[in-house]
């Protein structure tokens, strides 16, 4: 078996056949991924990539996989798609995502169902008796119950990545107690369960993640970086420079090596990013001066948020990608279905733990829609992007 | 400046006033008193002293005074009374509060400021011109602005202690950006506030104790041990086979060694404890079952709670200290006051976080009254103590 | 499967029969004993003890012997030799030793196979069908293969030592790559044996000791500390106040209330060494300065170093215990024996790294014989005891 | 005073005037250069960058002018020259370095000069009137005494890296006592000299860079790929596809998507390098195997070195590029000059450290010279290389 040296977990044994599909063309790709984006604008020490954190989602796989006494084939299953869940991701990964999609579709799964389904990772898979569409279903959580361990509430992918990303920002809040996640981790009825003596961990781990929503995935620095990024990749797409499959081919150096040759807005975005003459906040609206009508942007389908976005360009006067509109996801976008064995019977998570009900509420006041745009022009675009959205949602 | 090395916060330096007072019998007495007592029968590697943590509650005092601005002469006071907030715990620190107080009473808050008055250590502070009064006031919390430095809902000792006590245990929860909440403390019209931009940090920090509270703090099976031993000490002290004030000077070695010595029952509860034959949970009951009496238990005074001890061994049949009746402490016992500069103003925090507001709940899920007895009483004690506890809160 | 807590390994599993040996009072005793002695007066936070090591060294047994494919059986009995190898040692353990005993004989070897052989562990072992002579050879590195694995150059008592001393000291020296030692060991023609790519971390653990040797295990006040302990042992031994046996069944807490009681020169060292106290270094002797006589000195029986130090004694026309002459063993006290594979062959450690063989040499410029005193009697002792010491040696 | 929040060090403050420094585009185009090259392909973790790496130097030299006692301005040039002291690397740090020089001239020295005296920079400086001559003379070691502080034996940026690169490889050589590093420095005669109880912490420092050196900076795969990258650019230099001014001003970047782009041998090293077709090792040979004739290696000229190349080359009857000559710089490249204060005097270090002076040694059992080249070429180089090379060095 071959082991591979990891800052995180420390040594991780890949077994052969995991070793044939990190080879291929697709895992090695994400080498090239930074796993958060713009962040290392913000944390320089943020360099990491999706090719560890997948590394990292494997060896969690593999443990809480044998730890929870699944057969053999089942723990070779839920290792592989916890290797493979990221390969749809394109370049800056979330950035991807923003410009060519919404917070109802999520892009980056489809092309991680598609990559396995047709890639040489498919021929590898099937020449060792797996079915690709039964990985695709574990990898995006869909096929139940493995699914579970790599794409739900409590699973190891956000295991990793919360680790991950506090270790390498040095944000201090990730501090999550792996092992007792992985040993109060057990099958009821065929399906993967916290055991009750697992809810501080589980707490912790959610709470974690509440810590660094606004500390580093969502810090206001980051979120402008990708609103710039994300309009000027919008910019690309409309004129044909790129396809979004082409898009989705790419890793972080090839993305940035053409927007640096570009001479049309997308390379002045670029040149801005390089050099930080980064957009300013022109207005910032918590949810309550929203009113109800927050839901309403958060349910905006593509379409229509580019009707907004373009109403705003125009109502401010300014040409396209000069005013940004920025509507962040939640941090938690549905409810939790998590469930624990609480006396023995599977228990929705949040009736069990005050604490994790409390934050589901806590999270909004970290929330806000943003607009962005050039220090000269924030002035003109403060009072005009108040009209618009406040009308909106009105 | 001499150093000190500590496996916590590093290379520790101490100015040379510091210094003569760390090496009075009062403060060489903490290097026999373990930090969490019985805790390292539940995680063995807790077998750290009330030493260091003054040494490291010291060290923190340093550098947020140093953060903070304070005068040179404000510094040097918040840093001796750091170091010295400790001298008043007696063996098993709380087991011996527990034994000789109530949860309305703070004993080792008393003999602290007795100590610091009456010791070696009032001349070393009268001679280098320090009010021993002032410097007590300021290691108890009373004497404000800088007691809050020392003992609030955000202080030093806290601090220092949960990222100790994570540290000791492994429990892995105590994780706390400590360089964040030394640099976003400030002076605020003369006291001592966070910043707003210090929020998540206190979070964390609040959440940790949190996390530490049935992990650590109030373990069940260190909380049996603490009754056990909490019922010896109340025997020897009622035989007149050690005083009070004897008791407070005693470290764990020499109140082990006496126990171990005596024929009587705390000799019995001694070998007990050595040889883990425990007493067990009779019962065990929450906040709700108790309805709102639960306030009553939480009030008892001294006298009326060994009024209830009493009539609890008597209804069951059985000698005193055969059937021990435990009521912790919540872990926030009263409302918080610590404020930050929220938009410039001082801000209760509870008032800004709802995570915290939910904590304060939330705790109760982890509270309970118990009463423990040799195994071969249990079956008689539990129906018996149930009723003696509800007829008493009702 | 029951888990435990610990600082270093995180969660370790205990088997059963494990925890069978681990609640009995021999094993229990080991939490008492601390694990660097006086270690903690120059180190506050080094106050870990044999139990948790002895925790440690069983859970490095366990997955070195899983990695290194030992049979079931063999696995077992390592992992328990590993628990026990230690329930030997007396209070302070090296200083016990030092009082009891010289450079050539180990007393708490002799005092571990004598425990478990006749104790409730032997009955446990039978019951079990474990030999326990078997097994105390195990533990004390005679009984080969397997011996090796507790108890030789590179072995599971030291990775955990190492590891365990430095983080608790915080002396940042212990960093040993634990992973790459565990997965590089095999079993080789029925021996166990490092691969050629783990003589990296075999150098990092060898130079981590060395590094260790002067800033810990032989740090000059810990010795003078050692030093003064021990003096009061042999006055205690001497005087029939407790017999060897009584010793090795104490633990510190027992040694240091019962010299606490004392009235004699014992109670007296007591004091001083509780109140910082220490004698100081009159004479410190390196190897250069000794010639080829150092050996001599190395090799001194038990009597004839007792000679040799009551010589001392009268030569300075002082009392028993007020002049004190220590002469620690050297780090490397005899060849290393230790081999790994390289080039599939066998071969001597040292033949291949230069480094370990430097570090041979290197060590003596750490190493030297002292002669400590009161600070008044310093001037008097300073030529006496180098006439003495040169006298002999020559 | 702005805060930057780094993985190694926690949080770092920087002043404004480096602030300046750090917003010019030389700083942040380190953001794009990797500080191990290559190193993430046998260390996923490894991508961290010589932006943060300058960062942490900066942050070590502050502390270190401060401790030593240096004089504000000092300080602030001490910082400076610290934080610019690797706007001269190219891509891939070392690699470009190998492609357009020998181990005799460092390029990227020359070049962080005429960045500091031709830039923005110089500027920044002039304007605070700091000489930007002195800063440059500093940051590449030159200018003494302050010079020794950021490229010395002992300096701040080996520190720094040491640390870093233990810490993203997760490697565990690295543990560094930076503290006491830090505490033990001091001013002699306008020197900065080691005090003598920091002796274990410079053998802890080299030791680290000793094992780190097989492990990670001359780990045979990254040497590889080194090779290949090499031998691209040379063929892009000699092509005048780039200039080698052009070639320093590059990011990783920028360097990977035009070779990304080219059709030539330097477009099939990449797509090689890309797809981890790597170069075999046709031969490898040891110190021991050259005789004295490993010197004449070493002290090859560009000129000469690309003669035997060639001739290399020509022999084995391949293109240019096809079979590739790898000879390392040693790790100690010439003697030891630092000095430590033993006895008060200023004493070299390997004088004083026999461990020390047994790492010179040592280290020639990592070193060798190899040759490398396609798979089905190995077994017709094998043969012709060793030829070649015993011949040249004969």
């Amino acid at each position: 078996m071959k082991t591979i040296r990891d800052a995180i977990h420390g040594t991780i044994g890949i077994d052969d056949l995991s070793l044939e599909l990190l080879d291929t063309p697709e895992m090695q790709r994400l080498r090239g991924i930074r796993q958060l984006g713009f962040g290392y604008l913000v944390y320089p020490t943020a360099t990491h990539t999706r090719f560890e954190h997948s590394l990292g989602t494997y060896h969690l796989a593999s443990k809480l996989g044998r730890y929870a006494g699944l057969s053999e084939k089942d723990q070779q299953k839920v290792k592989m798609a916890a290797l493979l869940h990221d390969i749809g991701h394109g370049p800056f990964s979330h950035t991807t995502e923003t410009a060519v999609s919404d917070h109802v579709n999520v892009v980056h799964e489809a092309q991680t169902v598609k990559l396995i389904k047709n890639s040489m990772i498919t021929d590898i898979l099937k020449k060792n008796n797996f079915n690709p569409n039964e990985i695709a279903g574990i990898a995006i959580g869909k096929k139940l119950p493995l699914g579970e361990i790599v794409a739900s509430d409590i699973d190891v992918d956000r295991m990793d990545y919360l680790v991950r990303d506090a270790y390498y920002t040095g944000a201090a809040y990730g501090v999550i107690d792996l092992d007792r996640l992985m040993l109060t981790a057990t099958l009821h009825r065929g399906k993967l369960r916290m055991k009750e003596n697992g809810l501080s961990a589980v707490e912790a781990l959610v709470f974690a993640r509440y810590l660094m929503y606004p500390a580093v995935y969502q810090h206001h620095t980051v979120r402008i970086c990708d609103s710039m990024l994300s309009a000027a990749i919008v910019e690309c797409l409309e004129e044909g420079l790129f396809s979004v499959e082409e898009l989705y081919n790419m890793d972080d150096i090839e993305l940035i090596s053409r927007l640096r040759l570009m001479t049309t807005f997308s390379g002045e975005i670029m040149q801005r990013l390089e050099h930080r003459k980064l957009y300013k906040r022109a207005i910032v609206i918590g949810r309550e001066d929203l009113g109800s009508g927050y839901k309403k942007l958060l349910n905006l389908e593509t379409e229509k948020l580019e009707g907004l976005q373009a109403e705003l360009t125009e109502v401010c006067d300014l040409k396209q990608g000069e005013v940004l509109l920025d509507i962040p996801a939640p941090l938690y976008a549905s409810e939790a279905t998590a469930e624990i064995l609480y006396k023995g019977k599977p228990t929705p998570i949040e009736a069990i733990s005050p604490l994790l009900k409390a934050l589901r509420t806590a999270q909004w006041s970290y929330w806000n829609v943003a607009v962005y745009c050039d220090k000269k022009n924030v002035e003109n675009v403060k009072q005009k992007a108040q009209d618009v959205l406040l009308g909106f949602v009105q």
